[in-house]
């Protein structure tokens, strides 16, 4: 087990592929990078060749977080993208399949 | 284990059907599409014969997306659709039964 | 396994009673419906003779739908009811003793 | 199993203690009680003698609920309060050890 | 297993090391401290030698607090900090390995 986190920026589709590791991604938040733009940034998702699905959509000072509940497996290939003048922060945690954690 | 995300569009019921696959699907947020109205979309679900119930209502640039916590089994037969303006991308996970992936 | 929703009108408490199914009932969301009115709708639950409980209090154009997290098992015996002049609908899901779903 | 729900009033600490049940606890939601302040109140909850954490701020017409997850079990002994001219009503559910509901 | 909360005060990381009890700690709520500012604070996670993720971002009497969703199992070593004027309640609970509370 262990605290997941990356920063999405714009410009930078952030691929999540578990090669070695088995186990279970749990993403459970999304939050707003700094930034001085008052414009939407949307949080989406891509996988395959299928269109990609809009996560959330954060805007500043009105809604600056956003509770989600994904679970990724070992052989999800999955790409995180922002569209919009912000990066989105994503954190959650990993679970590994025998319960031990990252390290073992 | 897989992502899941479907658009729903206005005018376009989505049906949802596990026909051949056996496992559970967790529909776990509602997020507003691209648009310029600013009016209200619902997203409501219709099972059998009942009366559709609303998932939950989004406003542009007010509530842009909406948490939700829904399972669906293998049995289970719904239709998607939104009422208003604008399409509502809903994304989640599938667990299969066996704890495998869909494309096992 | 099946998809749960109901409408709570405003004056008919809808009392829940899983009289004669194995279960338990997941109560997930709760969202306004239609109405052209500007006052807050609060969703309550009553529960032998206890005082009511609100459950979530919903405001048009603003708090349009709200996530719960209540589950109900067999012996349960509850009814919901709203203040205000607005219905609203509750969605979830239901999840049978032995796995299998309502029609078995 | 059963539902849960108390109503948390000004000057009036709520102590929680399973004294003679064996279960467990979920509280999942907090919603502001009927009155005509226009003042935030807090929800708090106490343990030992170690000071008092905010659970949530509701604040009338604005933010009039909030989703939360808090479990408690046999031992926790802890009182929830309100600072503010509001009473806040808790709602979840309580599920016994054995799986049995309360009345067993 | 046990409530648990902290306040993370402005300019005072608070780790997080589970040292010598095996179990998991949820951390499932975020709540704005007491304070005079109108100005935003952000709850940040640092892990390792990575960038801090941004968790939630809460602004006085529009965004109190928010629910989060975090796991933190033994090996886990974390830091709680805040960039912004006031402090911020996190709340949550503790589920020991063998389904014993704390004290124990």
């Amino acid at each position: 087990m262990g605290f997941w986190g990356i920063e999405v920026k714009p410009g930078k589709p952030y691929p999540y592929h578990a090669d070695n590791i088995q186990g279970k991604l749990h993403v459970t938040h999304a939050t707003l990078g700094i930034g001085s733009s008052n414009e939407k940034t949307i949080l989406q998702c891509s996988s395959g060749h299928k269109s990609p699905i809009f996560l959330c959509s954060l805007l500043p000072n009105k809604i600056e977080s956003c509770p989600l509940n994904l679970e990724f497996g070992d052989d999800d290939l999955v790409a995180f993208s922002v569209i919009g003048p912000q990066s989105i922060h994503l954190s959650g945690y990993f679970v590994a399949d025998d319960g031990d954690d990252l390290r073992d």
